[in-house]
Formats: structure tokens, C-alpha cells, sequence
């Protein structure tokens, strides 16, 4: 008996009902939401600065905390040997701080990369701006993160950055519309704002947790802790749960590699992807920070892991053409690298994703590219290999579609199901390795005309 | 100064005069020959005998060595875990043979892959029905290799296959239209049958090498030797110099490296994947086989390498839905397998290859490929990286356009210029990294809608 991961079962359930084929239907992936989901002390805002050309468009927001201890702060950054501005002064920040920070600076519309000695000035000037304009904090060091996203090669209209700076300190609220605007700043091609909320219980206290991400194209992050440092995909976890600096590294690591590093729209990863976690104790001003050795921290980074799937998959609903959401589920694997590794090949395949597109049920292509995935000599077993298809919760008829059995394809397939089960936005592809116990996800979206139309042109 | 090197200079000369926007033109890629290029000692014919519903439409082909001293073999197969049963079949005859073979017999409609114990017995069935019509050889254990091109996962109609080799077998000839019905044979969703033919000297003698290949898409091959034993591009090189079968499988990897596997439609590597090498010394009955310690080796493994070139730039000038034909070229890298590492990552980026069907000078996109190469840490230095885009021989303005410099964008690029470089159907991408001596080519196209619509719907 197959039971669906909770993961998986929320993206499914996500999908209302049964659809007509063409893009993704987005407007069920805003969700309201009252003031008192939103973490405590934090104060945020965005607006247009001119960044963007397009008036009233929002392309610039920072967050604060405005809690009286120290924030925690980690970050998983892009692996791209060419680190944009942004990635660099955030790197060193976290350093010079020793783990803890004010808040960051976001704009949209230019992605500050490959911008030379000016690019990284004008990313110190962003950071700058943001903290001089704060008060003063009993944080040595702690100074305030950048993240830019948009074009490379091209230089900030700085001016215009800093000029706004100031206005927006003076206008930090945490109202559902100040992180409404927040989650605009972010976007470059997103067709709708990222922004989730949710809360738990910690150490017998309510916590509270906020979370904004963007990302559309150039989705396949490989991101790690700040050593070695080296994303377009841009977020922030942000908490008021009282949380170690290490504590808090250690959980947005494991968080990212099962949520950012799991999801891929077109396989080329950014020179500017960042995720940035705080934890700012305002919950429980009373209780000491959590370490990686207390009680608390599975609790802590499995609601982060899980909290940060939810806004990854956001993305993926999002990608750049996409009219299909595909879960890839590698199952009884050696370990998670390989599990990992067959389920990134299969999201990654240009073959896989156009089929998707096509709702064609060409099992020949996820078998291709799970033997061509880059695992050590060994680890796959042709024969031990099974391919199903799970249906959509929104299917009428729940049971899987098997395809392949330990290495040789069902005799009859039924080519009708298999066209029911594809036409539906979503769908799971399960392989089942046949040789361990791992299992690792991977969420990807289809290859459509629209996808080629966006990226032929992006620039113009 | 800049010179192009050998290669690139024919693949941009290739293209006559400069064009309108769309597909890539064909017609002049299918040559004529004359009969006496043809390699001595082989005979070859190719037939419709039903795999492909279509009547008339060639999909079963066979060659033969008709050469009185034992044919030298060598073969570099896909690295895909799931092999296709002619790849087995292929790979099992290779070590049987000890390097020696009489032919093989190909068929496309269908790829004999994922097919089990059955697909597997079809395959020798091939094998063996080929073998036992040719007269008896002094080579013992030499037998007949397989290659199989097609859809995944179905059965191959394998009565029509072994009741027409006979008839094959008694039409065996080296003209030129036998030559291209064997040509004919390979082909699938490729447009134009792919067959080139040269002679040179070697040791004083004219020796020749005739080669088809086919393949439009899933195409990223990864081959090596039989050990490991692991491609659906497929071709030959056959030749009539006296080569040992050591001294071929070392030329035909050395080639491959340099020629197949460097060039890359859509990034997904198949299951079907082979090149097979033949060398029947029919040219010089009276000297021995070339070996790897023979002053002639170099020159032989050198013409096949560029012989191979010239065939696998085939399959990308008739990439599924191409309208480009982009060299990547990485020089100065640290060795060959950086140089080589880097180049397949811009060749493969998605979003490189819709800017190029966009005819978009994005070159932010190109450094960023370049960024997430899987490449050792420090064998890339950011602020050493140059790169160029290097027009057309069909431009009027043959200088170089500079894009970035040592890791700094240039200040003014005039995209004008651009603008009309990126019209050609040709264009040449030049990394310059800036830390070593090394060098690599790689041959890709853009990303079409028309690559989305072949592909979205295959099987139909």
C-alpha cells in the first residue's frame, strides 16, 4: 500500500479540481493572511524606486528586526563561481558579525552581477544605507544583508536605491500589506508574490514563522552554507523563535538541500541565489536560544524543511511557461545522494519535461535519464528499477499506473489512464530504485513554447 | 590576434550566405560523391522491411567487410545504467571477437531498449542472421555488431528484421546510392541522411574513410570503451587502412572525446548511444596493421578525430527544431577536461540556447553556465574570465566582439553589432579562462519552439 508523503499531499490538494489544458492557474496561491501570523519584531516594507521602469511597480523592500537581542542569521548562497555583488557583501557580513544581523535590503529589476569593484560598491552602499539608518543595536558587527535579482551585467541606478532607503525605515510595519509589498519587491518575471506564514509550538511557546521567496527562470539552485561561499532564486525564513546563530545554520542547511536544492524550472543556476534565514527571539524574549543540542531542534528544523518545501514548490507553480507541477519521488535508494541525484536528472531532462508538456506518457525518457544521472558505478540497478505513475489527488481513479517492474516494461500499459492521469496539472513520477531505503523528492515543472517565448528574449 | 582553428573555419563556411531568420538550411549538407572514395572491401545496402509503418522508408541497413584479412573493430558506447540490448549485443561481440568483426546491421523505428530477456534475443537474433549469410571469415569469433535507434521500450517486429537481411546480404554493393540507403537506414527524426567520405595518405598509401551517423535528438553522448560498458546517436567509421584493433579503440576514443562527445542537442544522454570503427586493411593487403607505437599512429588518430568532427557537427546542424550552430569554445583553460567541463556547461544551458534562438547577446547567461561548471574548486578564477563572440565567416565585419574582460563587462558593447552577429545561422562563443593552455570545442544549437512541439509529442 502507497501512502502519499505530506508533502506531496498538500501539492496536490493544492489543485482545486480538474483543469483544461494551459498555464498553471495561479490565482489560489496568494493566500490572506491576518497581522498576527507574522513573526514578532520585524518590520518590513517595499515600493518602487526606479530601479524598474515601469511606475508603481515595487522593486526595492527591506526588513528589520526590531527585537531588543541579538538576531540570528544564516544563509545558503549560490555555488556559481561567479558570485554576484549582493552574494559577496553577505558572505562577509555574516561573518563579521559572528551570526547575527539587522535585516536585509532587496531590489528587483537588476541583479547586480558582473558588475565589477562598482557592483560591489554599490552592494556595501545598499547594506550600509539600511543599517546607518537603523538605531543602534547591542550586536557588534551585526550589519544588514543584500539580495538583488534581475539582469547581469548592469550597474544599480544606486542613487535611487539609497535616496528610498530612509522612507522605507520610516515606514516599517508588519501588517499583512507591509509583507504583501515585501514579497512584490522580490519579483522579476513571478506572475504573483511568495508569501507564506505559519506558526508552531516550541519549548511550550507559540512561534511564528514568515517566509518569501521569487524564482521563475534560472531555477536550479545548488546552494550551501557561506564556506565555500558561491543563486536568481532569492528568499528569507524569517522567526521568532529564539534560535542559535550555529543552531540556526545547521537547520536552513538541511532545510534548503530537501526545499531550494530540490526544485528545478530550467537547470541553470543563478550567479545571485540566496536564502536567508532570522530568528530574532521576540517569542520568548525570556528563553535562552535554541542550540543544535537541545530538544527542541528536530522540532525546529523539520517545521523549517517542511515551511521551506512550501514556498520552494511556489517557485516551481511558477516557473517560466510551466502548465504542469511534477513531483519526481526516488524511493529505496542506496542513500539521499543518490536519491537525490536520479531525481535531479529526471526534473532536469529536457526529454522528461517536454512530454509532461505534451502529456505524452513516455516512460523510455524518466528511465533514460535516471541511468544517465551522475552516481558512482553500482548504485542503480537496472534490474531492480520500477517506474510509476501516482495520479493527481484530483483524479477520479487513485491508483497508481505502473509502467516499469524491476527493469521490464508492463506488458500492457493502458495508454487511456496514462492520458487521464497526464492531463491533470499535477502529477508524481515514483522510482522506485529497488536496492536501500533513501528517498528523496525533486519538484520540476513542464517545457512549454511559452518557456522558449519568455527566455528568447528576456532582456527587452 | 586571433586565427580560427581548422574546424570551426569549415563549420562557418558551411554556412554559403547570410540568411533570413529560421531553420537551418540542409540541403547543402547532403553531398554527392563520387564511387571510388569509398573505403575498399566493404559492401553495403539498405531496405524498408517494416519496422517504421511508413512504406518505402528505409529502416534496416547491414555492412559488410569483404576484405580477405580479419576486419580490426572498436566501439565507445553510452555510460547510460540502462543499456539497450544492441549495446549488450555489441559489447559481448566486441570481447568474443577479440577486436575483430565482419560488419553490423542497423535498424531505426525502433531502439530494442528496455526491453528484457526478448529485446535481448532479438538483438543476437540480428546479429546472428547477418553473421551466418556472410561466407566464412579467418578471424575467428568475429561476429556482427547491432545498433538499434528508436522509440523506448517496445518490441522490435524481429521477423521482418532477420527475413529481410538476406536479402540485403545478396544486394551488397559500394556505390553511392548504397552507401546513402545505409545512410537512409540510420535515420529517425533526423532530415537529411548523414554520410561523408575522404581519403589521405598513410605510410605512402591513399587510404580511405567513409562515416555516417545520425541523431537530432536526445543528444548529449557520454561514451567510452566497452569497459564500462555503457548512447541514441549511432554511427560508423569505416575505413581501408590496416589499423590493430588496440590502435583503433585507442584512435576511436581519443575521437569520440573530441568529436561526439562534445556536442549536445538537448543534454539528455540515451540509452542507445554508439560509434563503431572498422578497419579491414584493404588498402595495403601487403603491410601490417598500424599499432599505437607506429609513427603513422598519429596521423591516423588525428584524420579520424577530424573526420569524426566533421559527422557529429552533422547531427547538431540537424538538432530537433535548430535554427543556430553554436561553437563553444573554451581556451586557456587549466587542462583539457576544465576547458572541456565548462563548454558542455554553456552548451547545455537552456537559457544560453533560447537567448541564441532569440538572438539575444545575453552573455550573462553565458557567464553564468560558465560559473556552475562542475569543475574542481579554483580551476576557474572570476576575474580572469574573457569572453567573445566571434561572428560568421558570412559577416561583413570578421573582428571580434568583446563582451567581458577579466571578469569586468565591457563598458560600451555595441549591440548593434551584436545584433547582426546573432542574425547569422553561425556563431562561435569564445571563453577565454585565462589560467592555463588548454583547449576544448563543443558544437550546440539554440532552443526552438519547434524543438518543444517534436518533442512534446514523440510517439504519435
Amino acid at each position: 500500500m502507497r501512502v502519499l508523503p505530506a508533502l506531496a499531499r498538500r501539492a496536490f490538494s493544492a489543485t482545486a479540481a480538474s483543469r483544461a489544458k494551459g498555464p498553471i492557474n495561479k490565482d489560489h496561491h496568494v493566500l490572506e493572511y491576518s497581522a498576527d501570523v507574522f513573526p514578532l519584531g520585524y518590520g518590513v516594507a517595499g515600493t518602487h524606486c526606479g530601479v524598474k521602469k515601469k511606475a508603481g511597480v515595487l522593486d526595492l523592500g527591506i526588513l528589520a528586526s526590531t527585537s531588543e537581542r541579538p538576531t540570528a542569521a544564516a544563509a545558503c548562497l549560490t555555488r556559481n563561481v561567479f558570485k554576484a555583488a549582493p552574494v559577496t557583501v553577505t558572505t562577509e557580513l555574516l561573518a563579521q558579525g559572528n551570526g547575527r544581523a539587522r535585516g536585509f535590503v532587496v531590489n528587483s529589476g537588476c541583479a547586480n552581477a558582473v558588475t565589477g569593484k562598482k557592483g560591489l560598491a554599490d552592494a556595501w552602499a545598499m547594506s550600509n544605507a539600511l543599517t546607518s539608518g537603523l538605531p543602534e543595536s547591542a550586536a557588534k558587527g551585526a550589519g544588514s544583508f543584500v539580495m538583488s535579482t534581475g539582469v547581469i551585467g548592469q550597474h544599480l541606478p544606486i542613487d535611487k536605491i539609497t535616496g528610498a532607503i530612509p522612507g522605507l525605515i520610516a515606514d516599517l510595519h508588519s501588517t499583512p500589506k507591509a509583507w504583501l509589498d515585501l514579497a512584490k519587491a522580490f519579483m522579476t518575471t513571478d506572475t504573483f508574490p511568495k508569501l507564506r506564514a505559519r506558526s508552531f509550538e516550541l519549548a511550550g511557546r507559540t512561534v511564528r514563522l514568515a517566509g518569501i521567496d521569487k524564482g521563475a527562470g534560472m531555477i536550479a539552485p545548488n546552494m550551501g552554507p557561506p564556506q565555500p561561499p558561491h543563486a536568481t532564486l532569492l528568499g528569507v525564513l524569517a522567526t521568532d523563535a529564539a534560535v542559535s546563530p550555529a543552531a540556526l545554520q545547521a537547520a536552513l542547511t538541511y532545510a534548503v538541500d530537501r526545499s531550494f536544492n530540490s526544485i528545478s524550472v530550467d537547470g541553470d543556476m543563478s550567479t545571485n541565489d540566496t536564502i536567508l534565514a532570522l530568528a530574532n527571539g521576540a517569542a520568548s524574549p525570556d528563553l535562552a536560544e535554541i542550540t543544535e543540542a537541545s530538544p527542541e531542534f528536530p522540532v525546529f528544523r523539520e517545521q523549517l524543511a517542511d515551511f521551506a518545501a512550501e514556498l520552494a514548490q511556489l517557485v516551481v507553480r511558477d516557473g517560466e511557461g510551466a502548465t504542469k507541477f511534477v513531483t519526481v519521488r526516488v524511493r529505496n535508494a542506496p542513500d539521499f545522494n543518490v536519491a537525490n541525484t536520479v531525481a535531479r536528472s529526471v526534473a532536469n531532462s529536457n526529454l522528461v519535461k517536454c512530454a509532461m508538456y505534451g502529456e505524452d506518457a513516455n516512460w523510455g525518457r524518466i528511465l533514460c535519464a535516471t541511468g544517465y544521472a551522475d552516481v558512482p558505478a553500482g548504485a542503480i540497478d537496472p534490474f531492480r528499477v520500477s517506474v510509476t505513475f501516482i495520479p493527481s489527488a484530483t483524479c477520479a481513479d487513485q491508483s497508481p499506473l505502473r509502467l516499469l517492474t524491476k527493469g521490464e516494461p508492463e506488458a500492457d500499459i493502458d495508454e487511456a489512464r496514462a492520458s487521464v492521469i497526464l492531463a491533470e496539472e499535477d502529477l508524481e513520477i515514483d522510482i522506485d530504485l529497488g536496492n536501500g531505503e533513501a528517498e528523496a523528492q525533486f519538484w520540476t515543472c513542464d517545457f512549454s513554447h511559452e518557456y522558449v517565448t519568455i527566455n528568447g528574449d528576456y532582456r527587452s
